[in-house]
């Protein structure tokens, strides 16, 4: 998408045909800074410490990783190192996984000699899948955001934009380009639909008070960041005309594994008659787990998280500050399960979908 | 309650006899500083800046502010001006002004020379009965907790203390003592019932990461911070045995109004079968108001309380960072309503009541 005018993705190659350019997203929302990557030590760095992050941002970074590794030496070995050492940066990640088998799957039976201008066009290939299964997903968002509209006038309510709650960052800063949850948003955006975006804060990270805002910002979408607690009640005064999160798995029968809170938000738009939709890439779809609420584990992150909040100070320098007291323990779940009764529908590649097995094995026959 | 063993009040008469102190909560949790009060200036800035917040505990500020008032000048016009000067403060408290009325009521029919004893003697009944509506509250919630136990143990589970959650601080800073949401808390860890709160952090303003998580700490009760985005999920695993949650005002029918976040954490514990009680005092029931979500107007607060947090940095002093692009808006209700059909029902001073019309006409059958 778009910052000031001027389109990005969060992943290119540099004008020298080899390096790779990325957004420091750490810096975001205080500094635009760009990252040059000229080898596979700084790839793993960038993924570690999550200078890249969002699950296909990553995949899209390991790959090319994988094709600046075999820049400097093609052989096997070495090959299989890198994809060992990406492959550590971040254990628990499905894409990274998934887009090194890719990348090896392809290198391995190619000659040593024609290695990396191969890996080079499989990541770059990666890259682009990665766009198009976004900017479909937001081809099929959009017309829900455009019966909203309708429904609006068609109730005869004053012509305002439609109000899209979200919750984290499921924009384009997660991926290659478009987002999930975003891309119908942008979708909307850029065809003319009067579009405004309540966001979530998404404690205790605050994705979406720091990513979110900033890229719709960049971008030119109307928006305006809420605490997490403040969705329900703008639900029960008509002001989110609809709720749109991505996730990170969901299972064959529609529940939903995303941020922490999602849950809450879903329970208020169930409450309150409002469509909850989730844009869910057909990458994203467990088919080995039925019962998300049970099954999916939830991962415990640092406490440290929730008792510090990290900022920019008066002083123009980003400072970290302990909104607790030193003694006082904190816990800090980093997801939930949505349990399908309360998701209207799944937004994929391929269209739109109930959250029900049927409704996947639809969209999705080979899998099911 | 107890500070590190040490019993106190919010709000006490130095040994001077006259002169008032307060904890400056302003300054919590970093530091533990007491402030002296010693004229009607000083009560009136102490409420303005919420170095006392919490709507009991600014009534027993402002009357004690009268009795200092009059200890000056205890002459008709002085009085009359010292309660302005005290009612402008906060104006949309009701208690506040209900304390000051109560005030005049009493020292307008007191003879000049008699006014300053009056007002001091005013001012301690309203403190004392405070304390004891409070400690009322906390003798009729604990049986809530002592059940929840019992069930726990009924069904064979392991030994562990009751979880309870809360969401903001209605605890013992927010009133004279006891307070009122975690009075039958301190009632259960004072009789020995093992008892751990999961404190919501209440975003925006962190009143739980920053009160309720000292307040509780500092009585020795167990307790874990948690963003407010994670009640939903602890409440699916069953790591939530009952919410108690404090009130700004209750409807004739039942309906809460609370801070911000509050209906979320109702839903999900109705979604859960998770009993939500409300603890509320006869005087934050508005009998006027039938309908809560059409009838309460809810507070928009400064923006700056979401797109910035306060804490202290790593160099031990308190310092405020932005934690949003500074061209993104942000929106701050500060309350919301969760309908009646949400809450198990009300803990008040008399006992607990369903918060139906009927439920509140039983217990208060003087105002139905």
């Amino acid at each position: 998408m778009k910052i000031d005018g001027t389109p990005f993705r969060t992943i290119w190659l540099d004008d020298d045909g080899w390096s790779v350019r990325v957004i420091d997203q750490t810096r975001l929302p205080w500094s635009l800074d760009f990252l040059r990557l000229q080898d596979v030590q700084a790839a793993a760095h960038a993924i570690r410490s999550m200078q890249v992050r969002g699950a296909p941002l990553i995949g899209a970074a390991a790959a090319y990783g994988m094709a600046l590794a075999l820049r400097t030496d093609p052989g096997t070995d070495a090959m299989e190192r890198a994809a060992e050492q990406l492959a550590a940066t971040r254990p628990t990640a499905i894409n990274l996984r998934w887009a090194l088998d890719r990348m090896l799957t392809r290198l391995r039976n190619t000659a040593t000699g024609a290695r990396a201008a191969a890996a080079y066009a499989e990541a770059a290939a990666i890259a682009d899948e990665d766009v198009a299964t976004n900017a479909a997903i937001g081809r099929h968002g959009l017309p829900l955001i455009e019966q909203a509209a309708a429904a609006r006038a068609a109730a005869g309510q004053p012509p305002q934009p439609v109000n899209v709650l979200t919750h984290c960052n499921a924009g384009w800063l997660a991926t290659v380009d478009w987002g999930t949850a975003l891309a119908p948003i942008y979708a909307a955006h850029d065809a003319g639909v009067p579009v405004h975006v309540w966001v979530d804060e998404t404690r205790p990270r605050n994705q979406g008070a720091a990513l979110t805002a900033w890229e719709l910002g960049k971008h030119g979408v109307p928006h305006t960041v809420i605490s997490d607690n403040a969705g329900g009640h703008l639900m029960q005064h008509g002001r989110v005309d609809l709720a749109i999160v991505g996730t990170d798995r969901v299972t064959r029968t529609g529940d939903v594994a995303n941020k922490i809170g999602t849950y809450l938000k879903a329970l208020a738009a169930h409450d309150n008659g409002i469509p909850f939709w989730v844009a869910s890439p057909g990458s994203t779809i467990d088919w080995t787990v039925s019962d998300g609420i049970a099954e999916i584990p939830i991962e415990e992150r640092d406490a440290a998280e929730v008792t510090t909040v990290t900022g920019r100070g008066l002083d123009g320098k980003v400072a970290t500050v302990r909104v607790t007291p030193t003694s006082s323990p904190a816990a800090n779940p980093a997801f939930d399960v949505t349990p399908a009764r309360l998701v209207t529908g799944l937004i994929t590649e391929r269209g739109c979908c109930d959250a029900t097995l049927g409704g996947l094995a639809g969209m999705f026959p080979e899998h099911a």
